[in-house]
């Protein structure tokens, strides 16, 4: 094998459209503030007529974690389905302009690339309404076995289990990067996507993850734990390494061996936390795959997801290697 | 007529596609720094190619002016041509959401919707590589005699004046205009865009244009003038109203009667220049709708270009007429 990545993200291949939105207006139409909700065509478009002026911009969970890793200085690969058109072209262009590889066949036929209407509160939180479209013809032939064999961890996100095929390409990637001798590694994603998979995300974690990402609202849904503390001494058990992050009161790292508490990154203002939960993990997996210990890998996931949610936007606005260099 | 507008913009309407650029890369690719260049399809492709991970939003000159008018208060419309594709959508949802009466019919077959190209360095200059698409369909069939005569002035970019059938619906749209007693109001765009039409804008301002907007090189490229009082004396005798930008010199307003020096609003740190002059002229024109003088027309201008180049990106991010108050 001559090529070889960091890490392999397998994701939806999603355009984020971001606008800024009062509380008002999520109640008016019914969002639920802090979660993602997927919903169909007919929705986004009614949806996106009531939205404010907006930015467009690459996004997609594990693929803005590849961009972050990428901004480390790592290198990633990416699995995700967009369609032949100008949403597809501008999420293609901008995860290979970050030097990432992204060949994945995109879809001639059928829904148009995936968007996901980001709402921006004044409080900085942010409300997702996704439109999948085509990221739901990804399926276990998109799983390219070179490339999973080829990195040294594959991470998943939680959001790809909400489609059938996508499931049966998770399957196949965390087989295929197992046998291969590399890691899996697993982002539950958002509370309302473990409460819809919660026994087969338990399966999953048991027996194929190897590290896991979870925010707390996230983790104690997995284990209907009623305290932070129950679900951190659940997961233990379940997988080797788990992140877990807690937003401001900062992340707890997990392995049979270990137990961190680590502190958030200071940080002046809070602009827009979408992306914060992708950045840490683009930071702790970078940390990880260069042979860092978990502490100084939590470090690095801290800083990164603290530059993103300095700014509007999901990805890093600056090298975020640069970022890290400072700091140690 | 029940209808009735502050502004009417016409001009190209364009999704800009930001990303930030090294000096090396503007010279690697022989792009003139702080201009703004036609492009084909194919060299558009190429270009986009190269180009860094990029942010998407709503853009043309006029159409930002426009933005910038509404956000002052202004009653806005809008007439300019894209494409049935999904960055027309884009488009025409942004000004949409703006409250701007937006109605030109989008092309169905021909090229794809305008894109430009902006190229951000790190001394906050912006270089624009613009592929037109479907901006070339626009011609006179598009001009709407009832909007143009119930809008109080018609504004046009001097963009408009590179395709001919363009041409024509501009010369159409300032007849309507004169002919329902109401004002037109021109930009001259860009020192390459006056240098292209020298002649043929020279004949518009003497014959169409009520109030001109330039900067300091785009008039002293019309009178082809070593100084710029050199041009100032030679505007003067040609059109009713001249504001004339200087960057961070500050603004020339002059009619038959007046002359005013203005300052540039200050500012602490410039970060994109991009639509500095669109955000002018929407200040200027909200301004001069009013009834105000021409002071105080120049100063919301003013105001108004500082916000636009104190971030990323050509329209107004916060509110316009919530600024003007707080400094009045």
């Amino acid at each position: 094998m001559t090529t070889s990545y960091d890490v392999l993200g397998i994701g939806n291949a999603i355009v984020d459209v971001l606008a800024h939105a009062e509380d008002e207006f999520l109640a008016a139409n019914a969002l639920s503030k802090g979660t993602m909700t997927l919903i169909d065509a007919a929705s986004a478009e009614v949806l996106y007529e009531k939205m404010e002026p907006a930015v467009e911009c690459s996004g997609g969970s594990a693929a803005n974690s590849i961009a972050g890793l990428a901004s480390l200085g790592g290198t990633g690969a990416f699995i995700g389905k967009v369609k032949q058109d100008q949403l597809g072209t501008i999420f293609s262009h901008d995860i290979r302009a970050l030097g990432i590889h992204f060949d994945t066949a995109p879809s001639v036929d059928g829904p148009s690339t995936a968007r996901c209407l980001v709402f921006i509160t004044p409080d900085a939180q942010r409300t997702l309404q996704t439109y999948l479209g085509a990221c739901v013809q990804l399926g276990p032939k998109d799983i390219d076995s070179d490339t999973v064999a080829a990195a040294k961890l594959t991470y998943l996100e939680g959001y790809l289990w909400d489609r059938p095929a996508a499931q049966q390409a998770f399957v196949k990637a965390a087989e295929i990067a197992h046998g291969a001798g590399r890691l899996v590694s697993l982002s539950l994603s958002d509370p309302f996507c473990v409460e819809r998979h919660r026994d087969a995300f338990r399966d999953l974690v048991k027996g194929h993850v190897d590290v896991l990402f979870a925010n707390e609202e996230e983790i104690k849904s997995l284990y209907r734990a009623n305290t932070f503390d129950e679900a951190l001494q659940a997961v233990r058990v379940d997988c080797d390494i788990a992140a877990l992050t807690r937003s401001e009161k900062g992340a707890v790292v997990v392995s049979p061996d270990e137990l961190h508490v680590l502190d958030a990154e200071p940080i002046d203002k809070v602009v827009d936390t979408t992306g914060a939960g992708d950045a840490y993990a683009a930071g702790f997996l970078y940390g990880l795959t260069q042979g860092m210990d978990l502490p100084r890998a939590g470090r690095i996931g801290a800083i990164a997801a603290a530059e993103v949610i300095s700014h509007f936007g999901a990805r890093p606005e600056t090298s975020l290697q640069g970022l890290v260099a400072e700091k140690f």
